[in-house]
């Protein structure tokens, strides 16, 4: 598998598919590294003297602020090029936009494209010893958001095989459901079920061992861990969605709702959080809410994921 | 009153409004540190492993690019985050945008944002030990412009008790003024004057003790300092100024108008200057301006504010 | 000339014109230094504590970018100012602009700007001891870019006096081509050709000594060095070329017009490239192609200009 080199080291994250539970442990354990014991995040040298650049062909700013306070944390030098609104504008290709970027000296990059498969492309042009981290490529993958997920389900609940953790939302659409219900699968987890209205579950899924609700008071009975996704607009005018109000009539995780499942349940949330529509605010903001404590995980998570991709290079 | 703890200590910087003498007269003994015997602003390592967030909600190159310099002047990593073009996009709240980069692990915000008390409001929401600097809110408060100033005429001029100091321009809309009356209030000004159009004046202004002049030529009599603000060319539109020709026939600084104050009269302004609108060239460049030397002093003013708030954090 | 001192020492790279050869040889010398043994680029503390401002007044996110990775390889504070959408836009003069910067503490500007003779103006306004690189002025100058092709030349072909080299295409608008051919021949190159349809041939320009060529497959013959130029589609508007695939059907670099030069010829471009119509991609990716070598010794003479404008200072 192309990610990997001859000794079974990561050479890039792409996607969480494929990668064995002993290589999802080892970056885990890693990233245990990188929170100090009053629960801050540490700030090493790891990186130091190494160039990280964030190629966003997609403008997203939270994503991008997280990779460079992690590289940052690592002392690395960090260049964020937008490439939106920069090169492709003259008409310059992906591959030498990437080819030029590494001939500057770049140790790793970081890639958000709109279309499935860039990062891999990208991680076909690069030299050996030069690393590519995919931060988002259109529906197919978002590799760190599912990995800081894991991330949080055992840091707080030990460990996975006697957890029920249920998906809620657009399953069809989300980078972090698909690259998410793979790791988990891989982990070990007693179940994984999935919960959204039907125009929005994935045809077939339930073949690969998940389990498909589209009632959500069904599908949330003693759930250890409730992954909410986020509803994109887009989706009511191509006619998939009757309305928000109407989604959050169904599919909203209120307290109600909330009480069905376990009494230790953790909500997790990718964020930005729309309150009111996938999620009440009384849950997000919740003693089970562990959202915010994602977004803190995350920066540990890339961090342990570009020294795993540079050390030794 | 918020910003400070219960030992009066500063936690926050959102106003100058009800900072003691003794609070004020710190930083403004802080910031000389900053400032080496060549007159050239020092590199140290006081937030050295600190991450510092620049969350503008309002563009302002200008003002943002003082506060990185004198985070990188202090060995911080800095994050600019424009959030006009991004989290709040797809709709998230201003409370999550913030807890969401607190939660990366900031300790101090730099805020900027157009609604009055936006500040104070991103204060409540952090947690103990993180810090929060207004970088300029509405209509309402910019401390660091007001200190600088502050700075600027102490170190010119050593001290308050004995000066007349003129403020001369758009005081009702002026961020700026505001802050900047108060402090000079505190610091013992003998004299405030306010010189503008009466419809640039706030109302019941002189029950604080200033005294306001629309005669550009009595309010500048034996100044010890003139302040001029930037006239906002909006207040046109408004129907609150006739022309830019009129006002500068009424309120530019001109040569002989500036020969109605002492003669070591020191001319200060803000930035960025209408040329030949409110301040004529050459004033500006002439020898009684301290213009340059406000924005050389505003880093290391900014430098102490931001060690000050994340001391022993 | 402004660019040196008294003791003929660089203050300034405005232009490569009136460089000595023995000035010219320095820089490409101390270049070597930022190469390590396995052709790696260095990361030195040369400009610790220093701050180096792009000011761009015309966006170029790739000139930008190798700017900004030397000056963090040299460990400086770098800011990236983008006037076209700041501080102009509330009307403030360059002038104004590059003296509140420089009064930030600002060592080194790297300035691009769309007028010819904007550098030089920048250069007129700051002190003794802050230092400006022209990153391109209009049509004037882009001495960076020209001396990162001498630099390239000089290490695979060691020498400059037994070369014939020819340049081939837009050299009347090219920043590049007019600091390289001045540069080419200090040097002491054997024979200049440009190669070129007469409307982008500058008038008179055989009289510095140049040969002039609409004939490719004459220009080329025997050449060692071939440096091929960005063709602007906006000449196609202008009416100075009839179309992008008459373009390359006269001028493009095809493989076999590259077998007219020498067995070892090397082929350059500034970069980015329009595969297809000025270069075809089996020569830009060929054995002969030099061209992503140039954008890696672009950073290290990027960084020996910086480090010779700011040592000792």
């Amino acid at each position: 598998m192309e990610q990997m080199d001859k000794n079974g080291r990561l050479k890039h994250l792409l996607t969480l598919d494929g990668l064995s539970q002993s290589c999802l442990n080892k970056l885990l354990l890693q990233a245990d590294q990188f929170i100090d014991e009053h629960q801050r995040l540490r700030h090493t040298d790891d990186l130091k003297d190494k160039t990280v650049v964030n190629v966003f062909f997609e403008a997203s700013t939270r994503t991008r602020t997280t990779f460079e306070i992690a590289a940052k944390r690592l002392s690395a030098d960090v260049i964020s090029v937008n490439v939106a609104t920069a090169a492709t504008a003259k008409g310059e290709s992906l591959r030498d936009t990437i080819l030029n970027l590494q001939a500057m000296q770049a140790d790793l990059f970081v890639c958000r494209h709109s279309d499935s498969g860039a990062a891999h492309f990208i991680a076909q042009q690069v030299k050996p010893g030069v690393a590519v981290i995919n931060a988002g490529d259109g529906c197919h993958a978002h590799p760190t958001q599912a990995l800081l997920d894991l991330y949080t389900i055992r840091r707080i609940k030990k460990e996975f095989s006697n957890l029920t953790i249920a998906i809620v939302g657009d399953i069809l659409h989300s980078r972090v459901a698909r690259s998410e219900i793979m790791a988990l699968k891989t982990m070990g987890v007693k179940q994984i079920r999935l919960i959204a209205p039907k125009t929005l579950l994935p045809p077939y899924i339930e073949q690969t061992g998940v389990r498909c609700y589209t009632k959500m008071e069904e599908g949330l009975q003693n759930a250890d861990v409730i992954i909410m996704l986020r509803l994109q607009k887009e989706r009511m005018e191509e006619g998939l969605l009757p309305s928000l109000r109407e989604y959050h009539r169904c599919y909203g995780l209120t307290l109600d709702r909330l009480s069905l499942a376990k009494k230790d349940v953790i909500v997790m949330h990718p964020g930005p959080m729309d309150r009111g529509v996938e999620i009440d605010s009384v849950v997000a903001d919740g003693p089970h809410s562990v959202i915010l404590q994602q977004v803190h995980f995350g920066i540990a998570v890339r961090m342990a994921v570009m020294v795993e991709l540079t050390a030794g290079k």
